[in-house]
């Protein structure tokens, strides 16, 4: 499998929480620590959610699409945080009336999230 | 706004029912039309989901993620159809044990949805 957009969907409430990418590798490490892998395009290496902000996903089930190109994540969300901006999802904008607006808070200071 | 992934969301049940991909004019005429449009891959053209199966997916709510290259619909899905082997979504193999088990029934044979 190359490499894949990952789903990635709060488990008990539906919420889509961020897409991702995931190559084989990634994957096999979700699967066997029962936590997300992913495949960092940007950083050209592989990460594990949470690994520095501590907001890791647990893997509740893992899916796949008929055309086996893209994977359903259903995870618990440590945390509750999910974003690199410090809100819950990423999926924070909104388009209404042909602008993009941001619907969602910021639930902590990416500043406190990764201090480093 | 390069091509990237569009995931669709069932409004009200909050199912991932798909993901495509979608560029400028496929979103232009997504928001136009209020009816799903995507860019296809494999088809190198521009596709109205439901074009030849009836089964267009009704736009509710548009949103972007915090990268601006990941797109979520939630929709509202005609003939509660949404996959092309005439499942309800396109994710119906679950990884159980290892192996991808199918979990959701056909509902529609597609020669029957597909009648060229």
């Amino acid at each position: 499998m190359d490499l894949v957009p990952a789903i990635v969907q709060h488990a008990h409430t539906g919420r889509v929480l961020m897409l991702a990418w995931m190559n084989d590798e990634a994957r096999r490490l979700t699967v066997e620590s029962g936590e997300v892998h992913f495949w960092s395009r940007s950083r050209g290496r592989l990460w594990k959610k949470g690994e520095e902000s501590g907001y890791v996903q647990k893997v509740v089930e893992l899916r796949l699409d008929c055309d086996s190109d893209a994977i359903l994540l259903r995870v618990e969300q440590v945390g509750g945080i999910a974003c690199h901006t410090g809100r819950e999802r990423c999926f924070f904008q909104k388009l209404e009336n042909g602008a993009w607006v941001t619907t969602d808070p910021v639930k902590k200071d990416p500043a406190l999230i990764y201090k480093k």
